[in-house]
């Protein structure tokens, strides 16, 4: 598969974006510098909480689902970013040493009008433990399309 | 100000949450770990993307916020996480040494119908660079009621 453009992003793909483990050390690290409430500090805080354990900032899960979205797609794609989404969803606590599996769903795509050389296509990522799905998000990706590629 | 408990977020209050400067290198590490895309990494790719330079990963500003929000509000609250959100919005790119003031603002409040000892309270959270709003986010935050509180 060579560079991924607009085009190619069409309405019911759905793409693999690989599987990522969440790890302890690294998980903390993120919640110490970023969200550093005590459920994602702190074991006995999290079994207190509504979370149930030592769970993940969803800011985290969220950084970790983009990473896989960069390497298993946009690493070779003509993206120019996103301007954001809808129906951010943290669906169910995660916790160090989970698996997620990632994945997205295009949605929908449509050529821009002001600017015709690129293409925004409405793209649900989502992450997965097992048959759950933990974490999700509707965006918008801007990709270049082909008839505007040098 | 003692805690905040689902009681103190009544709708239209708006929320000082600080200041912020995003730093050049944390910016970059960031990027690195979570989001490496060529114009989040390098000032020449920024240059010729629509971003029109180097510019932080939505996510690190999104973290940013995140911190921002708990070392103002959430620290001394009976906050118990989040399900989500909706209306992310990045309406402007982040570039290092911005200086970012963050703010929320209650949008609605209601106590939980299921566990009537927690509220749910809609905000939007935004951050501003001088008078632009170059970050927004709507979403969901679950607080202890004050009636339930030991």
């Amino acid at each position: 598969m060579g560079t991924t453009d607009y085009e190619d992003l069409t309405p019911g793909r759905i793409i693999p974006l690989g599987e990522v483990v969440v790890d302890h050390d690294e998980m903390l690290a993120f919640a110490e510098r970023f969200d550093p409430q005590p459920f994602h500090l702190d074991e006995e805080a999290g079994k207190r909480s509504v979370l149930g354990g030592l769970a993940a900032s969803g800011w985290f899960t969220a950084s970790l689902w983009m990473r896989q979205y960069v390497d298993h797609l946009l690493a070779d794609s003509t993206s120019q970013g996103s301007p954001g989404g809808r129906d951010l969803r943290w669906l169910a606590p995660v916790f160090a040493g989970d698996v997620l599996r990632c994945e997205m769903v295009v949605l929908g795509a449509r050529v821009s009008k002001s600017r015709p050389e690129l293409g925004l296509v409405e793209i649900t990522g989502a992450a997965y433990r097992g048959d759950e799905k933990v974490y999700e998000l509707t965006f918008t990706g801007i990709f270049g399309t082909r008839a505007s590629a040098p």
